[in-house]
């Protein structure tokens, strides 16, 4: 009999996979998610069960799990809940040590889908089978191409962990940290947790080698205080980056009436988030950009900052969102206000954000400004704001032309000084000890207008932040993982 | 002699333009500019002043202003600051009306500057001239063509005014409203509003007939007094939506190192705010999604509303939104549910949010649903989110093509089907009387990338909101306007 967490390694790298409820239909989510799966690259073997047919999409379809000739490492549910049980019975009767359960229907519907679901989990661990679900979209290991799941999406491999209590909020995830060019480890849809909790998740994912980052999308739990216990010990090991919703009286509404869940204080929990190292953040895209934050930068000593911007009302509004970030927008020195002044225009007044006052290229550029202010020793990171401003300037919002297209030297030429650029910076973040963030207003179009001084940045597996309130609470969770570390190398 | 307003009016419209500094360098400002100008469209005279070029970019040039032989509505400066003062003069012996005077050098550098800022608009003040800036970008009228300003960019003409302290963002005011189909009427990079100023713009931009929606930039401001006067007069016609920076002392710092002008106290301002019926904005993007919610959406009733969502985990996270945007998420009524339980599947649980539930359409879609909401009398208007669910499927992210190239029929079949929603959908929300607010993942993408349901969306004046904070944040600033309007007439 396998452990625990030897029994969930199957869940996310099996060499076999049955799939309960694959369908001929495709407009029935056994034929998505069996299409997904089939559709997806992977390697292992694929069996069909489905008592009503011959073959399901090319593959000889089994009318029970029992009926495979072959060894099942994970079995997939799509067949309606009141069949789950004795299906699960089967399974175990096989040997098989995981299952998925995508079906719906079970204690988010009130006590008889409880009492189902409890059955079915009973059955489960009396066979020693863990099951990830039910109620959710399934999951995904991209690194194996194995999608049985329901969107179409295929994530690249990538070191984020993704777990998910709904799986609308994982496809959102997943889609949004591909437009930064950020990839996945493992993604779990984990629905109303019947059997595998967030506990086990978080062991898991916090041992898993491809895993850089957790990050988590929670509504509620039953046993917050084992979650906390699992987050402390793996926050040790990798950033945790949590999303929490059900945080008002409405939204507790909603949430119970999905996975039949009670979402508890919501100030209690971010106090035990606090404890526990995890990061908490308030959006879906600030959760995003956190983990990607985690997986692209290094970590600062502490909270001063520098900032370079090409334009002074940026630079106000930078120097609000730090402050409200908790950062620490230092004096700089008369000494590197003079090393400085060198690349900037007469009319620049000396402060920290330093902006470059619209100098035209004349004096110098953010290439002179960067390195003297991180290496002044006067701060521990630094923000660069407005990467790629020349591409809104020159993509066409209302041609029905790529800007790709465009022959105009002039354009070409600009576009060339920024490829230039980027790649300078890019190298030299990527080769800097102390966090260089970069934020691009047209960061969310950097990928898929391939901006090509923009992609050189991505390219490096640098984060593009989208905005001033991005960027420097990229930063700050940076600094509090820090300060986390700090503290739990003291406790030692 | 022309009163202010009348001489305002030679600023934004025009029929001759003289150009002090009009270069044939085209690395400088003056190149750069007077470029834009010239290339904007612009159907009135152009005349150059240089006194050192007989002609600069195929125009005739002139050694003075008072050489020019036609009349002069409108002159723009990039000359040095020291020789603004003198410059001034001779256009008001040409009897110029109106000037913008782009050149910095003035009360942002300290007491000389201020001198000589003050010199300036003391001749121009006797010669009956007013003067946008110093220090800023310029501005631009797109209805004209008329773009003597910096950056490239020329946005479309539309029901937005923009007024800001700084250029940098007005242009990114600009390019976010066009990422999302909106235009301008009027722009204005206000620098140091040494002569114009916020008073005089609102009372300007609130009689203005192009102008629908007033969207302000501040940093801080000499006379708070007569500004807040102003707006609580404007903002009875239109809406005036602000962001407002130097909020912290650090933003404070930043702010008085660039225009020589103090922030106030933030907290005085957002309460004089709520009495001049401003809405103010926190973020550069919640500004330019408030300004275009004004734009496209009707006023509700009151602050009830309705939410359909295609999945769980959306409905739970707009929940806690709306909560805190003061939205009332309301309990709906047996009879509404049982209208709704028509077109949902089984295992749908009766709320509001109202969650599809992964229904995969073979029940009902949003169209059955959103008008049983709508009329149900239970709430002031509507949100549905997800529209364009299917383009991040189906739209390759890494592939070098444009996702209408492929002609894979499962994806035409696809986006077919998704046109035709949207124009139902964005057909009936035009049509409605209370709001009905659409939101999208990929509404950031939408026109660059031409998805053609968003297109439908967009074409019809309807913002997609990109968020779920921006939606909800979205409806609230519709209520609040709507109270404000409420009192406002109580009052009279």
């Amino acid at each position: 009999v396998l452990d625990r967490m030897q029994a969930m390694e199957k869940i996310f790298s099996p060499r076999s996979v049955a799939f309960l409820g694959a369908s001929n239909n495709r407009a029935k989510w056994g034929g998505i998610i069996f299409r997904n799966l089939r559709k997806g690259g992977f390697q292992g073997a694929i069996y069909p069960v489905n008592p009503g047919e011959k073959e399901v999409q090319g593959f000889k379809a089994y009318p029970k799990v029992s009926d495979i000739p072959g060894e099942v490492d994970l079995a997939v549910f799509t067949i309606p809940a009141r069949l789950v049980p004795e299906a699960i019975s089967d399974c175990v009767r096989k040997g098989v040590p995981a299952g998925v359960v995508i079906t719906a229907g079970f204690a988010e519907l009130g006590d008889e889908g409880r009492a189902l679901q409890d059955e079915m989990v009973r059955r489960a661990k009396a066979g020693g089978m863990v099951l990830v679900g039910p109620n959710g979209q399934g999951i995904a290991v991209p690194k194996l191409g194995l999608f049985p799941w329901m969107p179409v999406l295929r994530p690249e491999p990538g070191a984020i962990g993704v777990v998910s209590q709904r799986g609308n909020v994982s496809t959102v995830f997943c889609e949004q940290l591909a437009e930064y060019g950020f990839g996945c480890s493992k993604i779990v849809s984990a629905g109303n947790c019947a059997d595998v909790g967030w506990a086990d998740y978080l062991e898991y994912l916090g041992r898993d080698p491809d895993t850089g980052v957790i990050l988590l999308y929670v509504e509620g739990m039953d046993d917050g205080r084992s979650f906390f216990e699992a987050a402390r010990r793996a926050s040790r090991a990798k950033p945790i980056v949590v999303l929490k919703s059900g945080r008002t009286a409405a939204g507790t509404r909603a949430a119970a009436s999905h996975t039949g869940v009670l979402a508890g204080s919501d100030h209690v929990f971010s106090s035990c988030c606090r404890q526990a190292g995890i990061v908490r953040a308030e959006t879906v895209e600030e959760a995003v950009l956190l983990a990607a934050t985690f997986v692209s930068s290094p970590l600062p000593g502490g909270r001063r900052v520098g900032i370079v911007t090409g334009g002074g009302g940026y630079g106000v509004i930078t120097a609000d969102a730090a402050a409200r970030a908790g950062l620490d927008l230092v004096k700089l020195s008369d000494e590197t206000i003079e090393k400085l002044r060198k690349f900037l225009p007469p009319w620049w007044s000396p402060n920290n954000p330093v902006d470059m006052a619209a100098g035209l290229g004349a004096y110098g550029g953010p290439m002179d400004l960067l390195p003297i202010l991180l290496e002044s020793g006067e701060v521990d990171g630094a923000i660069f704001l407005s990467a790629g401003w020349v591409y809104p300037m020159v993509d066409p919002l209302k041609a029905d032309q790529d800007f790709h297209d465009s022959d105009r030297p002039e354009i070409r030429a600009l576009v060339d000084q920024d490829v230039d650029f980027c790649r300078r910076l890019a190298d030299y973040a990527r080769g800097s000890d102390k966090p260089l963030l970069l934020h691009s207003n047209v960061a969310r179009l950097a990928i898929r207008r391939r901006y090509p001084g923009l992609l050189e940045i991505i390219k490096r597996g640098l984060l593009l932040y989208p905005d001033i309130e991005s960027v420097t609470r990229g930063f700050s969770a940076l600094a509090e993982r820090k300060e986390f570390l700090s503290r739990a190398d003291r406790w030692n």
